[in-house]
């Protein structure tokens, strides 16, 4: 496209836009407006010498407990051979250990100042939170093991290719940045777990809240607007699909208040398998061992053991169009 | 795992490729091809000295709004104190009202170079919009300060913590986006309001056309798979859950022509919760305030005020599985 | 927010973090741990010096495709006029065949030193198909031209500017990203087709499997949630809406291993379009030429042409609360 008329007629003034001198004035004006109502509203600001929890650092956890569950498939230099990939697996775990120490403490830091004042130790209880999670590794290794392999016998597409799963299954990231929240989510950490959590759905649309248990062999396919909320208790092998809420029945306007800390979201015992779509709301809701949940299904009773659910098949309406000529 | 025969077997050459001398002769032919069919295509590409806006500048611009209405959560270097919280705000600002102009001027001339090739004196326009934008700053944070309290009472799972919400629930980082490119749609800067809302569907996968009208404390929770339309209008106090769409109803095949700037999406009143999965569709269907749409509801007509409108429990068919042995 | 008393109270040691000399001993157990362990889940790592494919790797691909198909729109430095396009093509083209190249490598080496260990003469054969791929380009800068223009036509919201489509559509990508993924599937490299259509599901919500069969001026309007099957074929002139599952009737639990390789998934011919939510199951179900699905449809039979298909208006339950006083 040749240069247009606009292009040679005016002049392009974009590199004055640094030198802002006469605005300044009003900028200040905003400044200083926003400055005045910050008294208002004191619980939207964190202004401290306090580092607070942070996304930038969440991903760095992840990534770093990824390496070292997964050697060779995430490190930016991966190990080349036997002789050196100890060395990388303990780099590796200083790195988060020192990284999840950093982020706990802010955490606890970040809680007190703002809610209590009480000297909480947070130095001692942050690095002691993480030398307990460092240490769960290698479990979580195992656990996760049992993932890929649940993933690789649910998807037809997945072909024997265990690599592939772990390098680009969107539910094996979800569910490893899961379990390694709801480590911290028991221990009482404050922030970190949801940060870590909410970072994973933004990743893979799936949205696990770190409070949920889940047992091993857990495997969740394509995964985009799967929900699964705060007290769900999912057991062994069990396999979702993309868009399954396990959810909590209709809530009052005041929700937030009146049903906090009751368990609120289904339970889904081992073997149960929920299609596309499904929907199972309410706390006192359990799914039998080895049911199967239909896709669309829609559910706030318990159903028993060996149950297969489906939708009636609905009804549609077919109009034969018009051929076009 | 040891080396393998292939590792030991075979040289390998990936380093050889930077030196990529006997293909580039059909390179040349590629990009030769490529050049000759540029004149077929002229709409597909932009070439010109005139800076067109981007994604990079999209996220700059949602990151230091970002920064500037909840202070000391989101700078790289938080504010220590009183005595410099000011100066951070002021100095964001500044980035910000430079980053604007600098969007805003790239999208009006982008717009003019192609379309009319008039001179609109984008470099006055663009600086006159982002002073208008930066000034609304005060009032955006007033009216995020009503989406944070929103979320807090209606989710049973923020507790106490206004923080964790301000720090990582998706559904008001989309909100906070949504509002800010609302004021550059309603300003007719092209471009840009479409650039920052799809950064935050990419984000959180919630969808909300820069155009619609949404009232304040708006909470959407979970928030995948939302979408909101463009002529959708959405009162104070609504709450949406993951899943939900206000859309049209079933188009034409070109109804890219024939239904621009109609109003093709509904209007939810004050009040008014919708929950998961649920669908209303058309520019004529109006929620009545207060009213509460169930789960995966199908709506396509007008609901009065105070009504709560569910499925009807959905006939299953349930199937006893044999017991395996 | 006044500095508090936990601020003034306790000392700040974060800094002293970095010194971590007296737990190395634990982290020392822990590395110990997690290295004994590795011999029983050998194919949970790849330790070797043959580099893996990446993900990095594949967002740098999609970028430099991107660039190529829209010039001007997607260069960090965009061509100023027709003197410099053709050696911006020029350039992107070799740093894409070098970055095809490597992956390529890397992917049939990390294939073949894990499943046989045969040598596979891997350097020629992914420099071959890389040459493939980007003498393709120029088909699919035209394919490409008819998916932006059908979006056009498609979407109300889309005005008239290509550009808009270009720059920000989801949709759009993701179909880009899946045309590339495709014709690297069909010449059977591993893992990279995967790779990139996960970044691109990472990225929209739209989840393509490569080895889908789509024709030209496929539109997909929102996107979020979308689940194309491995063994799909769409023809000419589709478009589908946000939630759309065209996927595989309800699997055993060993489908990993049954069903792999058969056709699973529907076909939708020429013209068809599916609206929000609908589902369409099996491998043997085809939607017929100008077949109208409408939204939440479930569908596992076949459609004949010209045929609109609705859900039977739902029952709903509704009830008029009683006014608040």
């Amino acid at each position: 496209m040749a240069p247009s008329p606009v292009e040679k007629s005016c002049e392009y003034k974009l590199a004055e836009l640094e030198y802002l001198t006469d605005d300044i004035p009003s900028l200040e004006e905003v400044t200083n407006q926003l400055s005045a109502m910050r008294s208002d509203l004191p619980l939207m600001e964190y202004v401290t010498a306090v580092p607070r929890p942070s996304f930038a650092a969440a991903k760095e956890i992840i990534n770093l407990t990824r390496q070292i569950i997964f050697p060779g498939f995430f490190e930016p230099q991966q190990p080349s051979s036997e002789l050196n990939v100890k060395f990388s697996i303990g780099q590796t775990l200083t790195r988060l250990f020192a990284a999840l120490t950093r982020e706990i403490c802010a955490a606890l830091r970040h809680d007190h100042v703002r809610y209590d004042s009480l000297c909480s130790n947070c130095y001692q209880q942050g690095r002691q939170t993480a030398m307990e999670i460092v240490s769960l590794l290698p479990r979580l290794r195992l656990i996760m093991a049992s993932d890929v392999v649940a993933t690789k016998e649910g998807d037809p597409a997945a072909g024997n290719h265990l690599d592939q799963i772990i390098l680009c299954y969107p539910g094996l990231f979800a569910t490893l940045v899961y379990r390694l929240a709801h480590e911290l989510w028991v221990r009482k950490v404050p922030f970190v777990p949801r940060i870590l959590t909410e970072y994973a759905h933004s990743r893979t649309g799936i949205d696990i809240h770190p409070g949920a248990t889940i047992g091993k062999s857990f495997f969740i396919d394509h995964g985009t607007g799967v929900v699964i909320g705060e007290t769900t208790v999912i057991g062994d092998s069990v396999r979702i699909y993309q868009g399954v809420t396990l959810g909590a029945l209709s809530l009052p306007r005041d929700a937030g208040e009146s049903l906090r800390g009751r368990k609120r979201h289904p339970t889904l015992e081992d073997e149960v398998i929920v299609y596309s779509g499904a929907t199972i709301l309410g706390g006192e809701t359990v799914i039998g061992t080895r049911s199967v949940i239909g896709g669309n299904v829609w559910l706030t009773e318990s159903i028993p053991p060996d149950t297969k659910v489906f939708i009636k098949k609905p009804e549609l309406v077919m109009i034969h169009a018009q051929v076009k000529n």
